[in-house]
Order: structure tokens, then C-alpha cells, then sequence
């Protein structure tokens, strides 16, 4: 799946809450897939931070694109687990959201993500996750 | 804090993006403090499923009140960690959030949190968190 | 499976390493099944704090006998996912663990463990689980 | 610190029981600290495959190696919390354990580890840990 179709992807499988996160679809290829958490008045707390609820979003949401990719469909799965580690705050700059399949397996897919800020190109968050296909 | 407080709470230190899951606070006790998540089809991924998303902000959230709470105040702190489990799909209903502090040290705090159906009282979700007193 | 066979079965399905914890079954019930950690100077850093490492073991092993009584007999399972918070050191004291199933599905089981101290019957160490059947 | 004293940090900060592991400092480079976990009978379960509180322990034991070599001495630090999943069993092959400081704060650190076979390089354990710093 291209940029265009997993960005279609977006609009057609996920929540119009999630959407609200303004999500771009930037690169999609080898190394799983990248999206720009877009900076967004209504996704900061006081103080300017991105909210967590919002990186945890992100990486949810880039992860089950990153399974498109890696499928090159759309699959039935649900997110069995996620844990997330807040490293430090992403504030002044976009979010860019790095997706990457680790394994695939029968029943259980893994994936763990990358948040950094797009300016200064620091990680700010990351995750790991575990998905069932249904 | 009773409940009027953290409500306001609510509207006070959250992300206006946080604030659209409609989070209702519904007791603050000894146990900690609960949470409806109102049914809305602005969460519900196809299928009418509250998205995972959705469930984790909540969890988040309601804990970050928890400890508002415990402490009768806000004080500045940050999610360090947050692991979610989800054990079975949540639709059809509300969420009922409990979010309770499991323990508090000088520079720590953790917490545990559960999301059940407000109409089957089935537990949906299971959150683990760890929270920098800054 | 009453309290002798998960002992037995301790012997029988662990690794000898695992078994070195010397874990003592001692509740088996509605509420799951619960061992005694012996206090030990091998499982011991300096300062005679039991070590994480042995608290994560002691639970994952802990939450395996949990499903066996759930199920009533050995079934061949896997850990997909363990995540573990360390909440406060356990020293000169035994510990006690608790594990409980929290939802056993065709494919998945949850399960949450607490580790506690035997004399100050504080928690020391929170787990929570996944496991895939085979 | 180089290879010989993260070797002997082994055998002075750590339980016996975990220095039953037989873990073999192998490199400690900008890309962290590896560890070999040597194939041992002790070690496995009825099959032969590695028990996975062997890799748990042995995750936890070289990211504070890993934090040893980033500090260029021990510190007093404990583990907060760490995160484990289990993409694929380790059987008939040692594994190896490469343990990376994602980021060091004034009172957290961050780690992640990834555990893969010794013969197919396949990754076969990933953990995520924080630390506090005393």
C-alpha cells in the first residue's frame, strides 16, 4: 500500500476522534511506516506539551497502519496490549511517528513505535504493542 | 476534591482534544475515582467499538484525577508509563472508569486503573501507570 | 487442582532455575492461587533486598498456575507479554503472591499478579500478564 | 568501563541466583552493553526452550550493565518497571542480549533490550525498563 491508500486508510477505519489528530501519512516502506502528528492548539495541555493521550493515539493508529503495509490489506485485529514510555515533552514542533511491524505471526503481531520531535529529530515517546488478528 | 472540583478539573488542566471524550466524573471515595465515558459515535471505530484510543485516554485521565484526589490538589506531574491491556471489545454501552492509586512516594506515584461496561459491569480494559511528581 | 498438584506441577512444568526460587503453594480458590517467596540469600543484592528479577519470575510462574487451576489441568500456553512495576523493595521478609486470572479467552488469558510482603502485608511489585494458548 | 569490569559489576552487584544465568559480558560500545546467555538445561522447560523468566532476568540484568557502562560507574538505581514480550521461542542456541540507554534524566533513565538467538540472529524477547535514580 502507497502514502495515498494508507492515508485513505485513515479516514475509512479509524474512529472521527482519532482522526481529529490531523495524522499525515509520510513515507510507507521497508522501515514500516511514517506519519506527522501535526502540533495542534487542542492537543496541548497548558504549558504548550502534546498531551500523552495523543502520542499514545498516534502510535496506536501508525501501528495498525504499519500491519496494512506490511499485509498489503487491511486485516481484522485488535490491539491485545500497548505500553508506552514518555521520555520527555514534545512541545514548539510536530510529532513525526515512526511505525515499525517487528514480527508476524500466526494470531499475534508485534510492533513497536518511535515518536521524536520533527525538529529536533529527539525521541519524546515510544511504544510496543501486541495485536491479535481476528 | 469531590466530584465538583475534579470535574472542573476536567475543563481546567486537559487538553481540549481530551475534553471531547465527554468524561464524566461520577464518585471520588476511598476507592479513588470513577469515571463515565459516554457512548458517542465520534469513538466508535466501524463495527460501533469504542476505540482503544479512546480507552487509554480515559485511563490516563482518570488517574491524573486520582491523584488529584489523593493529594486534594493538583500538582505538576507526568506520565512516565502507562501499559493498557484490552480484554474484550466495549460497545453498546458506556465505559465506567475506575481509576485507583496504588501508591505514592516521593518522586513516583502509581496507579491502576479498570474500564468496564456500565451495563454488564464487564471489565473491557486494564490500565497500569506510573506517574514523576515533578 | 487442589494445592498439592500445583505444587507438584511446579516440579514438574518449570525450569530448574525457576524452581531454585523455591516457591510454596498455599492458597488455591475463587481467588486465584497463591505462593510464599521464600526470604533467601541467593535471591538477594547487597543490602538483602529481593531482587526484581525474582519477583518477575515468581509472578510469571505464579500467573501459569493460576490458568492450570483455572483450567483444571495443564494446558500448553505461552507468555506473549508480562509487564512488571516495582513499587517498593521487599527485604527481610518473605513475599507473598497472589495471581488471578482476569479473562481467559479462546486464544488469550489475562491474568494480574501482586506481590506483597508476608509479615507488613504491603505491596511491593504489580504484574500484569498475557498469554496465548497453543 | 570496559568488557572485564562489567564482567566482575556481575559477580558483585547481583543475587546468585542471578548470576546463575552464566551471563558473558560480550561488548560495551556506543551501541550499549551485550551480553551471551549461554544454552544450560537449568534454564529450560520441557521442550528445551528458555524459559522466559531467564530472559526477563537476564533483560533487567543488562540494562543496569548498560547503565553502568553510560555512567562510567555503578549508581544506586532500581527498576521502576519493565515491559516484556516474547515474539518467539529460544531453543537449542544461547541467546544474545543487547541492552541500549534510550535516555538519561536527572532522576529517570530509560532502556530497551532486545534478546536474539546466537545461531539465526532472529529476535526472540524485547523489554522496555525505566529506572529511578536514588
Amino acid at each position: 500500500m502507497d502514502i495515498a491508500q494508507l492515508q485513505a486508510a485513515l479516514a475509512t477505519y479509524f474512529a472521527p476522534w482519532v482522526q481529529a489528530l490531523g495524522l499525515v501519512v509520510e513515507q510507507a516502506d521497508d522501515d514500516g511506516v511514517q506519519l506527522r502528528l501535526p502540533q495542534q492548539a487542542q492537543l496541548a495541555r497548558e504549558g504548550g506539551m502534546v498531551c500523552g493521550q495523543a502520542m499514545m493515539a498516534a502510535a496506536d493508529t501508525g501501528m495498525v497502519l504499519a500491519l496494512m503495509q506490511h499485509w498489503g490489506t487491511f486485516k481484522p485485529c485488535t490491539t491485545v496490549q500497548m505500553n508506552t514510555s514518555f521520555l520527555k515533552p514534545l512541545a514548539g514542533q510536530d510529532g513525526i511517528v515512526q511505525a515499525r511491524v517487528i514480527r508476524v505471526g500466526k494470531s499475534l503481531a508485534f510492533g513497536e513505535i518511535d515518536i521524536r520531535g520533527a525538529n529536533d529529530q529527539r525521541s519524546v515517546c515510544r511504544a510496543s504493542t501486541t495485536y491479535a488478528l481476528l
